[in-house]
């Protein structure tokens, strides 16, 4: 078949499912929500070594590798793609581009969902109407079932007093504005699949087993 | 472990590395450029089809999935957030809008290369400028390699003969501004990774060879 017959010619397209029969997998996003140190990086990563050291394919989106990249600020835009795309483009922390980034990275898992992975997502994500747009973009392409928010309910007091990248310590002070739970809102999940409360006494392992259980039994993951 | 001790406990992260071995092949976007009709889309579904029958995971980034997420123009981001984010993050297709593009699409390759997966892209991405950008960002965090540009370089007269979408015939009668090759132009790479000319008489297939062979070489897939 030459590539001038493509007139009349429809391309074999591998599909969602074929990609997932591949892996032995349903592609998810395992969207965590809450307060900044409320154990969400934490959890993610957990999750995603069980998964992998169960032959899972798998992914973590977080802010370390979105935020050089697919949502980068103006000034490092600035650099590589000039004035006008970095002013456009880069994502700051206003309420239009909080909004934004939480967009880009549904549409990125929707992509990751296509492929037939396991991705989880370690993002505040404050808003209960960014999340539901998330959800909304996430499983258009698919089905129901393909996002499953994690609400990690880590009360604010304990996400303070752990403070392990001093951030609350500078919103307190000012240095830091519109931080959620001090001077922004966190809206909480009504309906989140999984709940997580978290009062200091939650392991880590018990809160993997938690997710890990929910995916296999909604048939992301096989039996085991 | 709880949760509340990760001030001094590093989670353990799944690495690049480790993915690619749970999948026996290396991340690697295979970025396709040519003319609009020139065989880029046929190409990507065949590769990919070609891999995942021989057991690897992969994913094809084309206009279809990421025109209607990531890469949203103004009109489809109204719907959903707002006017400010549609004017503001929604892409057409000026200059700056292109760059855009071609930058997201080059940051979800390079997520997707973190998770060991070989991305093929069937975009236009006419600007040399353009593409070594996404060079540049796909290989930052990794290794060279991971980037393997393919010139699908079919000629103009071939490509406008075809005209499988009707959109030549839109440009020439200027319904259609800035198309590249009738009204914006196409800047061929001077030294892509793999280069194949297509006068109408390569085989899909014979195209498909040359690029698996490639990987193989290079390690980027196991030999068979």
């Amino acid at each position: 078949m030459s590539l001038s017959q493509n007139i009349v010619w429809h391309p074999s397209s591998v599909t969602r499912e074929e990609r997932e029969a591949l892996l032995g997998q349903r592609g998810t996003v395992v969207w965590l929500t809450g307060l900044s140190g409320c154990g969400k990086s934490t959890i993610a990563n957990e999750l995603e070594k069980r998964l992998h050291d169960s032959g899972r394919a798998t992914m973590v989106l977080d802010g370390d590798n979105v935020r050089h990249g697919l949502c980068a600020p103006p000034e490092r835009l600035m650099t590589e793609q000039g004035e006008a795309s970095a002013n456009r483009f880069g994502l700051g922390f206003s309420a239009d581009d909080r909004q934004e980034n939480i967009r880009r990275i549904a549409a990125v898992g929707q992509l990751f969902v296509s492929a037939g992975i396991i991705t989880v997502t370690a993002f505040v994500s404050p808003y209960r109407d960014d999340r539901r747009r998330a959800r909304g973009l996430i499983e258009r392409a698919g089905t129901v079932g393909d996002f499953v928010e994690v609400f990690v309910d880590t009360p604010l007091e304990v996400c303070e007093r752990r403070d392990s990248k001093g951030l609350y310590k500078k919103a307190r002070a000012g240095e830091i504005k519109h931080f959620t739970g001090i001077s922004d809102p966190y809206e909480p999940p009504r309906s989140p699949e999984i709940h997580l409360p978290n009062d200091d006494s939650l392991p880590v392992e018990a809160a993997v087993d938690r997710i890990v259980s929910y995916l296999t039994s909604a048939g992301r993951l096989p039996a085991t």
